[in-house]
């Protein structure tokens, strides 16, 4: 650099994110971030579908949007609208469906859409870290609503607006994962829906639903989704990361036509990437029911095997939340443990995990709180990984003194 | 709305874009953006290579940036630099490349590095639109540099610099299109490359080189790329959508490591989409000369059925500059001509062109000019496009007076 005129960081501006860290590969036990089970990628239908449907299709390509204009292919709108219909209760075409790069860029595009600087958002109050984060870059505050076993807590969300008007304060929207919530996998009954609604109209919110999960459900299905209830106050995403593969980036926004109009104009990308939003179509259309049974079952298998090693290991010491599906464990350990002090001696033995405090809207009231996700590692992964997690967790904290049926020793 | 609680028109921001239009599909003669051949697509090649590449690697697709960290997937990354290597002489290796969800994002990711509101930024007098809107979107002023018929006059520039000096200006970056300039069709000579180059050295200014359409020269190849010529001064970004395909979004950015680690931690998309990558690097990994080859003579032939249309049509009404590679034609009709006043009714005769105002940093001095892309449409829709373009601006300009061998009546 010292023979050019000029230093890059002298260019920079000044509010740039810190250098991303060249990428080291993932640690041995890997239970961090939404990464789903290798096992559950059906290589040979997707080949057969992705070959069928660039046969077919393949020409459109030369052309921006292969033609169809910016709401995306129009294929798996179809097949979204009817999925959307058939198990979550909406009542939605083809024209009502946005397709975009991931569930993440339709928060980003709700977020443009909303929120300014000083506005304040809802969240549960523990919640999914991006959602958090985009929030918090565009200047909104998070302002936390308590959860229990079922969700949202409908009285204390009302107490809580109550206090929040009283301050003088009118909270731009409430964002809610109501189906298989992040992290905790519980899913909101239907009273509370109508609840919550009912709450959303009163103080003139949008309901910003993010289903990202809710097709991982393990067995006695969900009530319809908020846009179902209530589609003139709910902006509707979801994502096809978890129900087939993260680093296929398509996911969708449901929302009314007057909503959708302004996301499509904030959405300048070019569009979503045509070949896999051509081959989730072309496979899922023939498919769907029968994927996810089977990858409902593989990931359940997985969460049994986890269960099970944590209660060996961690016994009485770990709170466990048994998530309704989705790919994520989310739990407790005693008050006065500090999970981030567990972060560097964990990645020493190879394990990686998701820290509560990052998932929660008051990180340091979330010390305690960690999420395991359990879809990427193998069943021997995820119990060699636990009790490395015990024994890492036993050394700095004393905590869990009792594990695999003896006294541990330091 | 009305038995809701609020309107979603009192919640949104106020400076969003206005509501995008209901898609309702193109004009039958299509000469706007930058669609490309249909019949430039391999559709049994690509059907072939998503196949294989699915069955080799699919399992990876259950995992974000398929296991292999966010610079983008590494067979494409080897394929870029190998490419940049052999074709446009830079010294990179994959470590170098980070691919993007199309050149678009390169250009929103370098704009987040370097620019804030009331920056100014350099660009060709006549330049990309999309550089030019996300510019001015961040806040920056764009200044234009004068053109000829090879690219920036480099003693304009630098009497320009010099002034801009005067007024107290630094311009933050330089944005160059130097290789099939769009919308020109210009390539810079190799002298004016080392010159530009300098005086941005001298000037402490670091050159944003967008080489979207290099891979499509008729003949002769071009120098070198400027970030071959000065790696530590220049970062380089590019794209398949002119090479390949569009509605795939892929494009790439090879920089200093220093800035690609920033360039990196702005990219919060997740990923850009596996299979797009994975499918353009398993095909064009052993086709890309051939297929450039071949995609080049359709062009070539397209574009000489437009011009010679457009002389036949337009006489020396029309003043052309005959591109050099690419897709589009720049072309400026006699001063007092308004191309805006033309757009209206060539929609109502079935015909859409790109006005040279969106085209230029000072749209009013760019009124006469205008551009057409030839890729996406026939040669037949060429012929008969061009002699309408003809007959909507004699309707409404009284030029062309003569073509087609006679003289017009209204």
């Amino acid at each position: 650099m010292t023979t050019s005129g000029f230093a890059y960081s002298d260019c920079f501006v000044p509010d740039l994110p810190a250098p991303a860290p060249r990428f080291a590969g993932f640690a041995p036990f890997n239970f961090v971030g939404g990464h789903n089970d290798p096992e559950g990628i059906p290589r040979q239908a997707l080949a057969e579908a992705a070959a069928r449907v660039i046969l077919r299709e393949g020409a459109k390509l030369a052309i921006y949007h292969l033609g169809h204009g910016p709401l995306g292919y129009p294929g798996l709108r179809d097949f979204v609208a009817d999925k959307l219909t058939r198990r979550r209760g909406l009542r939605c075409t083809a024209e009502d469906v946005l397709i975009t790069s991931g569930s993440g860029q339709g928060i980003e595009l709700v977020t443009r859409l909303l929120l300014m600087p000083g506005d304040t958002v809802l969240l549960e109050e523990h919640c999914y870290t991006g959602a958090i984060t985009r929030f918090r870059a565009c200047g909104a505050t998070v302002v936390g609503m308590a959860l229990d076993e079922d969700g949202i807590r409908i009285d204390a969300l009302e107490a809580q607006l109550g206090d929040l008007a009283a301050r003088g304060i009118t909270p731009k929207c409430l964002y809610t994962i109501p189906t298989i919530q992040n992290p905790t996998g519980s899913v909101l009954p239907l009273e509370r829906r109508r609840a919550l609604l009912a709450l959303a109209k009163r103080f003139s919110m949008p309901v910003f639903e993010d289903e990202c999960y809710a097709d991982l459900i393990w067995s006695g299905g969900a009530p319809p989704a908020l846009y179902a209830l209530a589609p003139d106050q709910v902006i509707h995403i979801g994502s096809f990361s978890k129900s087939l593969a993260p680093a296929l980036r398509v996911g969708y926004a449901v929302a009314d036509a007057s909503v959708l109009a302004r996301l499509v104009a904030c959405k300048t990308d070019g569009g979503t990437g045509a070949l896999d939003q051509m081959v989730i179509a072309e496979y899922f259309s023939g498919n769907f029911d029968a994927h996810i049974a089977r990858l409902c079952a593989l990931l359940e298998d997985k969460l049994d095997t986890m269960l099970d090693e944590i209660d060996r290991q961690f016994g009485t010491s770990m709170q466990v939340f048994r998530p309704k599906g989705g790919i994520f464990v989310w739990m407790k350990l005693p008050d006065g443990v500090d999970v981030r002090k567990l972060v560097q001696p964990a990645a020493a033995a190879g394990l990686a995990f998701n820290p509560g405090p990052d998932w929660a809207c008051d990180a340091d009231a979330a010390a305690s709180y960690l999420r395991l996700c359990f879809a990427l590692p193998s069943k021997a992964a995820i119990r060699e990984g636990v009790a490395t997690l015990a024994r890492v967790c036993f050394e700095a904290t004393g905590v869990p003194a009792f594990g695999n049926n003896s006294r541990r020793t330091a």
